[in-house]
């Protein structure tokens, strides 16, 4: 039976609120539990059920994995909080400001290891595979967060090594996710690989239309201060367009603008914001955010299933790709 | 064949330098790689593989779980030292120092991913019983290191707590690895449970050793200095009993040493030791270490193997308790 993704959330939020988070020392529970509940759109959970769902299995069998994936993704986002000296998380306190730096490795290192025994909780035929590619993932988020930190002192960084970065970053979990639900449903390797596929594209869509959120989103719905990767010279792929294509006076007031200690916020973002409107930057990205969703519809397309079967993966996509927040 | 502890000990050291970090970025495998040839005993590894040995199994066989023990435990010991701010790990700087403390999160992070990818490098039919051990003995892990915080915090750590750390944090780890080696040889389980509870003996054992040495050992050979958790405060075995044992003037002493914030390092370490002398904590601690030692000697005569099988595992575990650094 199909299942409508409201459907599957609810499932995710009861079995995350049913883990039995209450082994001792509860001054190692207590933040994993709140990391947890802070929430957020569990669309990596949802991903593995609906590829699951869609190849026809109960989705019963993926739901331990599925956790698994998105407390793996909660410990990164932990981990990285405390690596950025990150305040606020969802509107949150951060673990490490909560309860200190110390709490927040060690629970974080908990979270990881937690995340493989969800993981680890499936068939054991199908064991040795779903490992593998949940181990090589995360390794690759590992990296992908390493390139982001390294490229935080890199003025020179180009398009593809940024596109690499967020595919490491950010797409592979979501690729992951999507052929795990579609291996514990039993789909081809071919099927498992196209939604891999799928996932990779609609996961660089999806942080590029985050980047061109954070400048052009609207701030009543985007839910955090719009301009904050301006503020904080995050090397997105706007600014590494824009350090490449402009030129002359415009070239040198945005070095200006990354170099310079004391600013105004505003007059910060209002400048850049200048300066990417002038190089057309809103419309290149809508552009290339396009180009990998078309590419990732194409990957569904072929995958050998009826169309009303993939239709709450393609709704849920164009949520993400057309969201303003 | 049975191999000698030295002959396995050189297959390890091989093995690890033959691991291939060289993926990229090299910013976060550069401190992996040191981390693990700063070197150590390579005690748990060499478990596995007598373990293996013993019940008459080639020893390529647990190579590569072996290995992933080890990353394992190197990743307790960076994170570790991140929290406990220590500059040096077996007189190297430790990563953190090196590298900073991002780096030592995420390296650390990196280490326990590529653990889990060693250690389900094992037959498919074993694979869910060696993993399930494993992630449950890297969650005690995790539960052992943050008791041992808490008690940082505490003077009432009462003789029972502190058993239940060590067992914890330090234990199970041993005995992980001696069951871990014992599995993948096709043991029995009862023989595989027997060589476990062998392993939290000497486990125990090794630890109060390590305590014991601390404060008795002989500064020349030991390698660190003589006295460094009489100087911290920190919640030894010793330090337990003598809170709970020591009266009248005595106990007021042990608490002003321990609540002074300023004082001259030798003259606590010999006050705190004069003690310990007074209480006879030496031969007390030492007679709590015979008794472990003896019942993982129990537990060995009971697996059903003949005693010349049993003679390197034996050797090694005196070796452990007869050391003096």
């Amino acid at each position: 039976m199909l299942h409508s993704a409201d459907t599957l959330s609810g499932k995710i939020e009861e079995a995350i609120r049913s883990i039995p988070f209450d082994m001792k020392p509860a001054t190692l529970y207590e933040p994993i539990r709140y990391s947890l509940s802070v929430g957020g759109k569990r669309i990596r959970p949802l991903l593995v059920l609906l590829a699951t769902d869609m190849f026809g299995k109960e989705v019963k069998v993926s739901m331990k994995p599925a956790i698994g994936i998105e407390i793996f993704h909660n410990f990164t986002l932990l981990h990285d909080d405390l690596m950025d000296n990150s305040d606020l998380r969802r509107g949150m306190p951060t673990v490490h400001r909560k309860w200190g730096a110390n709490t927040a490795i060690l629970s974080g290192d908990a979270m990881l290891i937690e995340s493989y025994k969800h993981v680890s909780s499936v068939p054991s035929a199908i064991l040795p595979e779903i490992l593998a590619l949940f181990s090589k993932t995360a390794m690759e988020v590992c990296q992908g967060q390493q390139l982001d930190m390294d490229f935080e002192k890199r003025t020179d960084v180009t398009e593809a090594e940024y596109l690499e970065m967020i595919a490491l970053k950010t797409a592979v979990l979501l690729a992951c996710s999507l052929k795990t639900g579609a291996l514990l449903a039993g789909a081809s390797p071919q099927d498992a690989d196209l939604l891999y596929n799928f996932g990779m594209n609609i996961g660089l869509a999806f942080q590029l239309k985050d980047d061109l959120l954070d400048v052009y989103g609207d701030a009543k719905t985007f839910g955090k201060n719009i301009g904050g990767d301006i503020v904080n010279n995050k090397k997105t792929y706007l600014l590494i367009r824009a350090l490449k294509s402009s030129g002359g006076k415009q070239h040198t007031e945005l070095l200006k603008w990354i170099s310079t200690e004391k600013f105004d916020k505003n007059e910060k973002i209002e400048s850049v914001k200048n300066i990417y409107n002038d190089l057309n930057l809103k419309s290149i990205s809508e552009n290339l955010i396009e180009k990998y969703y078309l590419a990732a519809l194409d990957c569904l397309s072929l995958i050998n299933l009826a169309d009303k079967r993939k239709k709450e993966l393609v709704s849920l996509s164009e949520n993400l790709m057309y969201r303003d927040k």
